[in-house]
């Protein structure tokens, strides 16, 4: 079933213990659209200025990617750029450009209004409810990301926004500090109340957690002798974890663990090269193989 | 079959955001054995002061535990204070007295010669040594543990300890330092050069992982609402974990995975109460329970 997505394409400037590179496309939406699909069509919402060029929009070509709703202005494309500490666990940002998206009004074309899963990538709350509000009916499932800056300065509309939310996929830093909360589980009770039923904690290097009224569901992160580039990790795992559950058209315990690993195998990906370099180059049966290996890497008798 | 266990037993004073002890019954070889008692026979090798008293020793009666190798002598039991951060992440070392363990010769009784299997806690590189070479014949399983200090400290020591160890039992820091290499699959080729050939990293909130020449196998921590004190997580772990080994009588894929879990189960009961306080009311069929909730909690099908 098809998935709407909102979010940033951007252009990055990254740099890691592994290399650097001055203007990689990136952006939210961007890599969970190319990692969700893998799995499901995907509708894209967002906005470009006049230096994304024609190379650049073919990473969503020959995809199951609809960007009729990819505006086009005149501008620059929004711009970050990070730098990674040796080991890949601090990044420090350098530079946050919001170029044309600072005055985006996002606008969906028709056919996406039927959209049935909505993922509301990590931008303003207010532009996550207005997408939202253009959603023809209620959708099967809503998920959320969203981060430090907005858990800050926008509260009250995050909170107003999350009360429309399902899933809420966010990092541990950002759940303790959405909840005032250190422990998860008391941290996961805090947010249920605030409307969605499902958190999904996404924890890095330490795999992905996933708490509901049925309990707890822990999946670990896939070990990579080499990983390149954190960059987009929590984007793709939404991707995958979202792909997923379109593909399926059910949200059941069974299908959201399928979900939870079949987002942590795209994060896995997306870490190994630089920007979105493996995504780019990702056939199906390889997401397959690692899915596979997860089992074995999790997977015990008593 | 038999498991031997060598290491400190230790009064604590500790203090959580949960509450204040001032004089605990701790120690590595406490918790290990303790915990391994519930799957196996065990050997205890360790000394205590003449401030050991009936009551103290009470903790290791009507269990399987043989305290004939715990040496009692004149002086002071070994005693550890230490403060937890608010959310028991951080643990502060106010004292370290070692007291009766400074001057600790282990002398095996005739009957732990024939143990065939081997716990080396977190003690001096040279004593595990010389406990290991007390143990007749070839042990079909020797695991160690260690910390910081020793690798700073008596780093060549430990390496020769290493050469006769099969599993290495630490954290993610340590794993880090003795093998100066942060990605922990890269620490594990490393570390298989010296000795192990499996490496067992306890990472704590976040679980265990186990790395072989077969390859990685993940167990998450059991979340908890309201852990009340670390201490001894580690050593009951490790309890669990070889005291189901030497049950099983087999250390293949299958055991070793079982083994992992077991071995979280028994971290997870530690920290709910202070001390021992927890595993000293533990029941066989809590275990059993919580050993299915581990299942549940990271079970799925592709």
């Amino acid at each position: 079933m098809s998935l709407l997505v909102v979010g940033s394409v951007a252009f990055d400037a990254l740099e890691s213990p592994y290399g650097k590179v001055d203007r990689a496309l990136g952006g939210a939406a961007t890599y969970f659209a190319v990692a969700a699909s893998f799995f499901t069509h995907v509708n894209l919402v967002g906005i470009v200025g006049d230096d994304f060029t024609e190379i650049d929009a073919q990473i969503f070509r020959g995809r199951t990617i609809d960007v009729e709703g990819l505006e086009r202005t005149t501008g620059k494309t929004f711009f970050w750029s990070g730098v990674y500490s040796e080991n890949l666990n601090e990044r420090t940002t350098l530079v946050t450009d919001l170029n044309v998206f600072a005055d985006f009004k996002p606008k969906l074309p028709e056919k996406y209004r039927s959209s049935k899963y909505v993922f509301l990538a990590n931008i303003a709350p207010d532009l996550q409810r207005d997408v939202l509000k253009q959603v023809k009916g209620t959708p099967k499932l809503v998920a959320l990301d969203t981060m430090n800056y907005w858990i800050e300065r926008t509260n009250s509309e995050l909170r107003e926004t999350l009360r429309h939310v399902d899933i809420l996929v966010i990092n541990d830093s950002e759940t303790r500090q959405l909840s005032s909360e250190h422990n998860l589980l008391r941290a996961a009770k805090h947010i249920f109340k605030m409307g969605p039923s499902t958190l999904v904690v996404k924890r890095g290097e330490y795999g992905a957690m996933m708490v509901d009224k049925r309990g707890v569901f822990c999946v670990p992160a896939f070990p990579l002798e080499e990983p390149h580039d954190p960059t987009g990790a929590g984007d793709s795992f939404a991707g995958g974890f979202m792909g997923y559950l379109a593909s399926a058209g059910k949200a059941n315990d069974l299908a959201l663990r399928r979900a939870m690993v079949y987002g942590s195998v795209m994060g896995s990906f997306a870490v190994e090269k630089f920007g979105l370099d493996r995504l780019r180059a990702l056939k199906k049966p390889e997401i397959t193989a690692r899915a596979r290996h997860f089992y074995k890497m999790t997977q015990f008798t008593l």
